[in-house]
């Protein structure tokens, strides 16, 4: 984790232990999942397009301004899910860290364009509801930004379902949305394998709530998840 | 294994391992699952609360009274489950070591609030019959933890499927309770596996009965599984 | 690979080594396989019970006899499935190696009590025909064994699924078996997910004969898979 | 990566390294799987046939000139599959790698005959449509090779799923061609699991084409993927 103050050269190793640790959850296959973490008030960092994840270099990681575009003098482009990454934060001040993957489970709830229902204890604590759809939208432009700002505006879930094209999760640092890009790819198994034999029985709206404000509040050291 | 009489130096240390265990099993994600192991006469040592497992160490486990209190001068709090560990060592006697875990087929059979029925002759060995659902209950006090002793004070198995939850186990030491979760996690998915393509063929009671028996009391060396 | 003529002390080695393959494999939970070796004519050395795979030595092999009976002076006990390891060696005396697991794929088709179809040219390579279904039977005497030989003794499969117990399989000798459990599994899991969304198309039988010459003639180095 | 004019010998490095790919992720069971390199105008390199995957070694693969026959002196015999790469080889000049699994959810889709839908955004930057399926084809002689050129033929995908039998891949060079295997059994299983529980919501067939377009212009640094 990078020291309050460690500036962004901790901020570019701490990138890229994250990039490994998509890696080691098996969230990734190849190059396909990109982490980005704010750095400063009109730049954030991201991981340089088709690196293979074994030989990402804290050096690698490309500086860009909160339009993706890449400081003077950069060698490496960036990921191609720029401007997905860029949007989010002009339009969330909240958001320290961005993360997307094809995580399988997760993805094959994506191709079909349906929302992941909150069955699970876990999927209440760390989504407080459903991992809701966000619309299918082309690479390349604001599309598939605004459609996460949008979504994500009218739940909790910190986890987007991007339509037949995968996950996009937040967080107030870029360990926070790894961690929801985890547990997103974690409770879309389990859901997806107790709806394989039938139906898993919901779940009471207020048992969601109170699970949900206890895990933001409470769980942790000093109630940091 | 802690030495008999190696006191609680040992079982600290045994208890980092026995977490490790879990993360080499695939049963944990990030963060979501503990280990506790009994302390003396009044006392259990258990995982604090949001540690990620790689940075777990000895004297990081925390120690409880049987209410689920921090010994005077902790510095961590302890797993936000430590009131159902603490409700089965109060209740429970005979056991020894608790294990709690999200494990992705298991958790899909609780979701569900179906028991996986006894098919396997490792089931048979390990649980002696089915695996069987405890209610729904909020974290934070005693309705976990009386969910559990209720539930397996009427059933041979050492595991039982919280509703929409997850899995507690229990065993002799941490150890029989960490086999035993690894054991339930394995049989969910044979079962789940074998359920998606037809019906498991059942199992003799009388079978079940010779297995289980042959098994607590002659597998392994010195009749010790 | 033990050295021809390097004799017992090489065979130790081998099996553990062997032990450890069934492990990254995927094929074992907690100590819930073996793998044994004909050792001499009139002799077999197999897993002790219910030690854990990490700890397997080459010493901590169980020298037996053809009736399962240990060496004078063994300390461990041999795997309590010793009894049907020493039935295949009397009945089949060109079996130099078997193995024992419980792979989750093999197994659920075995809790089916469904053979495995040959829908697939690898199957066809190893397999030469379906993978059989043996009877339902209890551990602890020649049961087990005399399931396996019979049902093996009308198959050109060297892997049998035993009826909601798991899987056995033979060989030349201990490697050869382990490359069955492998492969067994392996098939078992790719007929399994093709199954889930219709069916595979059947094999022509002149097609699975052909197959199944060549690679038990041609495959390999010096004709040896 | 081989440097530009490494030569054979950084080849045969390059070649070691991605069969060590094919174990990582997953595409291989014991030694079934094969990486092949175009090495000069008249040949190519192959793994030597039945020889485990740990055990490689630079020297140990395999020269063959265009018909699949070995080099003068060669010890080692080539792969079975030899004669299917030899095929592809003399018939695709633009292709200088070849690879060939029985990865176990794409060849799930071979058993059944059923080519894998474009269905999400990864799918069609990669493979520009529909995985298609090619004939049952016999091993040893052109009839696998021939069934590979004709199907890749009439599509813009880099891989095609061989009936009852598994997956070939071609690529600009080896690596290419692995990462097709890769991302092949990563939406094969992607798509099997979205299909398990309704349908996959279909994509436009002017985005497909959008998205492959930029994908194979603009990904990756200077345009290479």
């Amino acid at each position: 984790m990078p020291e309050p103050g460690g500036g962004i050269a901790a901020l570019r190793t701490e990138l890229t232990v994250l990039h490994q640790t998509l890696v080691e959850c098996g969230l990734v296959a190849w190059t396909a999942g990109n982490v980005s973490a704010r750095a400063g008030d009109d730049a954030f960092l991201i991981k340089p397009s088709g690196v293979p994840y074994e030989r990402l270099t804290p050096d690698a990681m490309v500086l860009c301004d909160l339009e993706g575009k890449p400081a003077d003098g950069t060698e490496l482009k960036p990921s191609s899910d720029v401007f997905a990454h860029a949007y989010v934060y002009r339009h969330r001040p909240d958001v320290g860290g961005v993360v997307h993957t094809h995580s399988a489970y997760a993805t094959a709830w994506a191709a079909r364009g349906e929302p992941i229902p909150c069955v699970l204890t876990a999927m209440a604590d760390e989504f407080g509801g459903e991992i809701p759809v966000g619309p299918f939208a082309l690479i390349g432009g604001d599309d598939i930004g605004r459609g996460i700002v949008e979504t994500l505006g009218g739940h909790r879930s910190p986890a987007v379902l991007m339509r037949n094209h995968g996950v996009f999760t937040i967080g107030a640092d870029a360990r926070a949305a790894v961690k929801a890009a985890v547990m997103c790819e974690d409770v879309a198994r389990t859901v997806h394998l107790s709806r394989q034999l039938g139906e898993p029985r919901p779940m009471d709206a207020g048992d969601i709530d109170r699970l949900y404000d206890r895990y933001q509040n409470a769980y942790g050291q000093r109630g940091r998840p």
